[in-house]
């Protein structure tokens, strides 16, 4: 049974995760930040000690959870002294084996995108679990169920196509939001106009299969949309490659209604 | 005062608008298709007359609602008997110009994307009117408030700006939604598990710039991240160069922490 945690890292992920444990019951113990004030910033938030100091990690604690950033969870991993514990990492595109030093380990991936802005409901966020044995795995499991309703095994190939999956479907879409509001600004026109139609083209993915739902130009085969929205790029070399390219995997998808030169 | 509608088309905007306006009260004197069985299958559900000619059209409606494929507008406009009424046609990416035989015509431009399958809320669907004088903007924005709680007139070119956002933040969207769903198939995942993050970062942008609600490898810098993605999207030629160039986007566009090769 899981009840005290160490939490590595005080950045969104850990913020949201500690506060959602805490109040779900457990204990937490330490916090950890390479920077004392976030530690002690996120600590004082969860009732719990901070250290900016590998040395100070409590080492008999049932689980640590290691959330930072990807580019230095090498470098942390090595860092961590050699608990007892169950360690974890929260990384989706990195592997289950950096932590085989330890005697127990794992993944725990709270597959979702974190804003300190914003608090998320565990409840809703699918956990990805991977183990490095049947006990650990049992444990992680049961932990993980106790702040949200989605806890599934996958192991670390799965767990990173996931993590390729939601580069597209939740980043890349992110980045097409932007290159939306830049259009709309450039032309006086409020970012409001377009919330509607973002949050009812999320929706429909609860019903229709995005390849069912796909609407636009590029579908209909529509060769003077698409022409005129080129002119209208004309003088964003990157933009209208980019345009043309995904107009056309998608006319290809939907049958090869039409081919856009690029 | 615009109270008897004649509807011309009996798509998917055809039937989401026709039953609201039949809901809202209009009298929903005719509905025209190329198809008679689909003229009739509308016709029967908003009490109107159903036709497939334009001969046969009414010619004492106050206002004609032009909403047929992109592809097929102007062969209708040219179709259609010179009525007295406004014509209007639904079309973002189209002038309001290609309406100028008629003495009354303008844009009733709902701004949401529609599926049969779904029935939408007009009342949160933004309405973008454009109208040939200053008596018919008046007359459709007091119609289009009826049905929706925002309506904006804007140009032709503002419109078919919003539209060609549209594209971005809707139909490309939903392209990367189509991606992420072949790569969890291909790795036996369930397309469930990605829909709370698909859901979480299209609220976002309800109090977050996109911009700034920027997640990911590609605004992180995480070349480590990036290199193995392209690696395993290697045997896919046209997937790795649109990860590439959106990567290389994101990245510059959050001040160029990094440089993908394209």
């Amino acid at each position: 049974m899981i009840s005290n945690v160490v939490l590595i890292g005080s950045g969104k992920l850990a913020t949201q995760l500690g506060l959602c444990l805490a109040k779900t019951g457990y204990n937490i113990r330490q916090v950890y930040s390479r920077t004392i004030e976030n530690a002690q910033e996120l600590a004082e938030r969860l009732n719990a000690y901070a250290t900016d100091s590998f040395n100070e990690i409590q080492e008999d604690a049932d689980i640590y959870i290691i959330a930072v950033a990807d580019s230095v969870l090498h470098t942390t991993i090595e860092s961590l002294p050699k608990v007892k514990g169950i360690v974890v990492h929260t990384a989706g595109a990195m592997s289950v084996d950096l932590l085989i030093r330890f005697d127990q380990y794992g993944i725990f991936y709270p597959f979702q995108t974190f804003s300190k802005e914003r608090d998320v409901d565990f409840k809703n966020i699918p956990v990805l679990i991977e183990a490095c044995n049947e006990d650990v795995d049992l444990k992680l499991k049961s932990f993980a169920s106790k702040i949200s309703k989605t806890v599934k095994t996958c192991d670390s190939n799965q767990r990173q196509q996931i993590h390729l999956a939601a580069v597209f479907a939740c980043n890349f879409t992110n980045h097409m939001y932007a290159i939306a509001e830049d259009i709309l600004q450039e032309n006086d026109v409020s970012f409001d106009v377009i919330k509607p139609i973002i949050m009812e083209t999320a929706h429909k993915t609860d019903y229709l299969s995005p390849v069912k739902a796909q609407t636009g130009p590029a579908v209909r085969g529509d060769k003077n949309v698409i022409k005129k929205h080129l002119e209208m790029l004309d003088n964003d070399d990157e933009l209208s490659v980019l345009y043309s390219k995904i107009t056309s995997r998608i006319a290809k998808l939907q049958s090869g209604k039409i081919k856009i030169q690029d």
